[in-house]
């Protein structure tokens, strides 16, 4: 139990937002809107491909020389061009599992993310991500927190009575 | 340190288990079993892909309308017939993975999955993922917990030692 | 929180390495040596895939019999030989990633790892994944600690503030 909740009453989860494929987005949102539902202070922090679909839907691709610029063509970024894990037949994966989410009243993870957003969920870029692919801050969705680091994540995660690595 | 834990002194350990892959089944219930004969109350919650493994095996396909059934031929249920996360080759990897397990006495995820249960670990199917993909109560192994929500499973990570997200 | 916590004052970090992908490389040596520099006590447990990366960049296979050479050929051993989950290209992505990485000053995962090594991070290699991958302790990289087992994994994360699945 960390120093912070025995201050505050408050339990907390924080989530390394890792992957950033469509199948993986769920649970990152799914378990982060419904502990902050449920009354709990929640972090993800999105590094390295996870950090792709917090681009903005109108920032086609990213990166600030010819490497990182082919790397945002072969891996789009969005939340709506995220891609699954397997099963990927060119994309139609992806479109047949967003298909079924929605027949069977399952939100995107774009509205799940928003709705966490909402729910006070905390939205931690990482920074040495947006060095190494060259992610602006002006690239990505409004309501992100401040940049942040691995030193700033294990503080949280050392707090937290949840942590976990999606 | 949870509550729980505090009251019966009995440490806790709760796996997400989203991957349905061969070589992630093992881990799961390699650690579930070792986990329950070391005295931890054990919980696993089945979501995702990782829910087809529960799939009986005699059941060769799930699903309830075209696009569901779709996806169980793409990723067909059952444990037996779970992949490797890679080198699939057509199914060649896990067949000789299951060839060098057998070979060192490491024992099939089939066959942890079922001393795990015999040990009292709970084994939780993710409700919402049963009704994504029209798997019914019926078509999974016997033994199961009742279905559950992310709501409950992450009151029971908030209780427990050891979170994983596999 | 753990007793060795309360006892020494020392917060404890365990993270069971899985993946020897080259992208999740990242995040288990940066963790694990970032957190080891603000005076976490870390253990990093290398099992199943993740065992691989550990194995001497000399020794250019592994495996005692057919077919875990066979496997070693087709996933070759060493940090430097580890590939990408995803953006494959026949390893052109992760060579593309080892430039991108060098250009923003990212140490690669085989530096961090030496590194977390001398800030006192524990290595522990799965001893069932050296006797079904038949990798004897002299093909691995030196500074080591003995092979270890899920019971010991187990008993070192029920311990630790912070437990990952990478």
């Amino acid at each position: 139990m960390s120093e912070a909740a025995n201050e505050t009453g408050t339990e907390q989860m924080t989530i390394i937002a890792f992957s950033g494929d469509l199948d993986k987005l769920w649970p990152t949102t799914i378990l982060a809107s419904t502990a902050a539902a449920n009354g709990m202070d929640v972090t993800i922090f999105f590094t390295f491909w996870g950090l792709m679909p917090l681009v903005r839907e109108d920032v086609r691709h990213t990166g600030n020389d010819a490497m990182t610029k082919m790397l945002s063509y072969m891996n789009p970024p969005g939340f709506k061009r995220a891609n699954l894990s397997k099963l990927k037949f060119g994309g139609m994966g992806s479109w047949m599992m967003r298909k079924v989410a929605a027949k069977n009243n399952l939100l995107p993870p774009e509205e799940l993310f928003e709705m966490a957003q909402e729910m006070g969920v905390e939205m931690w870029p990482c920074q040495m991500t947006m060095d190494l692919l060259g992610i602006e801050h002006s690239d990505m969705v409004p309501g992100l927190g401040e940049p942040a680091g691995a030193a700033t994540a294990l503080a949280r995660m050392s707090k937290s009575e949840i942590s976990l690595f999606i």
